[in-house]
């Protein structure tokens, strides 16, 4: 696997965020700045503001590296996905895809709405050789280093060979994210005593020990270990992976909420919260998922991130330099050439015969 | 829905839980103290060391309410469940579903291995009729009043039908164990916009439409949802259920190991948390588990409640409690008419003829 030595090119649509246009270009500020990262960005949306927001955003060194790309439509978080792609042709998210068909760009980064952004991508770029749904991975944080999860909602119905491909997929996007040689893949059951779990699982299983050769299998994992930091890549079913993620945010959200209600109880209370906090700031920065965003769509022949719809400049970057971090360890060149062994060993029986 | 005014009697593992047979004992002290219950109890173990804890138990005003049934052996935690069966035959947790079955008790409470549990419960007791598979209930506490999950592990391979008595069985036991009139009952899914979920939870969801004269069905919920207190029954898979119960309890452990090595790193942090100290005491006694121990094991023909092996005083009194309150209300009648008026409404042409 060789990485390419040239800076890469990523399409950044920059009207799907919560936060605006300007959060985007703080974003590119910092990843460049701080994070130190070359790459050559398209910016795409509406063409005059882009314009008027680089004139003031500091960015005079960079600007070189930097195109706009009018887009005079934008998907927002209430349009359909499909009925988006007929009505709204014009919208950033759509063009920045294209540029990717197009070959003009090597990743698409968008903080815009999932739904459209995975419609858009899988019925634009098409899924990769081998690969029958794309999955939504994403980066949780844990007591040791940072896992991905996949899938955590593109496909809530899963069958063997869709969470085989989630296994390779989610081990090559942690080889390119969290730069780890050789990840540790867990797949996500329950009690793993008594042959536990449901069919799918078990025979899941039995698939990914057979290609332990391709990736780093370690075997089952429960819901209890997924936070200890000893498995790299969570793999699971999309309907699975999406309630695991939405409502451990919510955990997170509750325990805060139920911390602050109880520190605000009494002036002694109070005062303790008020020496002790920075380690409340500091624990919601190591638990924040600002430096880890950006979710990949993964398994298409192209690569989208998408981050989240309330990411701040500081998670925009960070999605800008692991979608760089992909270009660079040729990503998708690895995941067909793993696709495609994976498949002539497990599944090529039981599959119709491709035409030659 | 009449209550029997006499009290229940309620067939007591002693034998399984972490914390040994004493902790029982402090924990009919407590339920009978403490939460003033009214029952009689059937404490099975070994008969000789629970006459000695009987002695020093302080019990001295309750001890014609409390029966010694012996049993010599013990399942533990890593028996396998059908295997134990056949070769532990005096179990306690054995012996107490058969002093349900026999007509002696009127629910078990044990802290012991709940495959076990599950089997022996399922195998000994039979399902409820109309009811296929059994489903395991528990209580999680959210910001506003705690509410049921169901099924958290007994069926991993959930079909609609199993789901929609899931719902019942949930909405019963909310009735008894949280004293709701009318529970709201919610179908966990994922992305509600654009029929996302699965064809699985797609199907329910209208069969549950079609039985809100039975349950309170209020739609479909998403993960961040579960935790905000405003449904009261969270309808699932086994498999999807554990994951949820498992990941919880581990993101509220990590979010606590973050936080206390934040506050250990330097002084001015650990003079704030020593002053705090009672705000974090109180948020662990607010979120913990303990005041809602008790998950049953729903759709037998006889109530089994299982209790956290690591169970205190407090939560066994709790369960003891529970299942006190499942008695009064005739849970299982209950649930075995609505099952059959579900089953008639939704299942009668889909089902094979039942014999006259």
């Amino acid at each position: 696997m060789t990485g390419s030595a040239a800076p890469c090119t990523i399409a950044v649509d920059v009207m799907g965020g919560d936060l605006g246009p300007s959060e985007f270009i703080r974003g590119l500020l910092y990843a460049s700045e701080e994070l130190k990262l070359e790459a050559n960005y398209i910016l795409i949306g509406k063409e005059r503001l882009l314009e008027r927001l680089l004139k003031v955003g500091k960015l005079e060194k960079y600007l070189d590296t930097i195109q706009v790309h009018n887009a005079t439509e934008v998907v927002d978080m209430n349009d359909k996905p499909v009925a988006a792609m007929r009505s709204k042709k014009d919208a950033s998210m759509f063009q920045a895809i294209k540029l990717v068909k197009d070959g003009k760009a090597d990743a698409v980064v968008s903080c815009g709405n999932t739904g459209a952004l995975m419609a858009a991508g899988t019925i634009r770029l098409r899924p990769l050789e081998g690969v029958e749904r794309p999955a939504l991975g994403t980066i949780i944080p844990t007591k040791k280093t940072p896992c991905v999860v996949i899938d955590v909602g593109a496909n809530p119905e899963s069958n063997v060979q869709n969470l085989v491909h989630n296994a390779i997929l989610g081990s090559n996007y942690a080889r390119s994210a969290l730069s780890l040689k050789s990840p540790r893949v867990g797949l996500l059951t329950i009690g793993t005593e008594d042959g536990k779990g449901n069919s799918l699982i078990n025979e899941t299983h039995h698939k990914l020990q057979q290609i332990d050769n391709i990736i780093n299998y370690v075997g089952p994992v429960e819901g209890f270990q997924i936070f200890e930091g000893d498995i790299d890549v969570i793999v699971c079913d999309g309907f699975v992976g999406n309630v695991l993620l939405k409502s451990s945010e919510a955990v997170f959200k509750f325990v805060g909420k139920t911390m602050r209600d109880e520190l605000r109880r009494n002036v002694k209370r109070m005062l303790g919260a008020a020496l002790a906090k920075s380690a409340f700031s500091d624990m919601r920065t190591r638990l924040s998922p600002d430096n880890h965003a950006g979710a990949p769509l993964l398994g298409l022949k192209g690569n989208i991130l998408k981050s989240h719809g309330s990411s701040n400049y500081v998670a925009i970057a960070t999605a800008l330099r692991i979608a760089s971090e992909i270009v660079r360890h040729d990503m998708l060149d690895a995941i067909r050439s793993e696709i495609d062994q994976a498949n002539k060993r497990l599944f090529e029986d039981s599959e119709p015969a491709q035409p030659e």
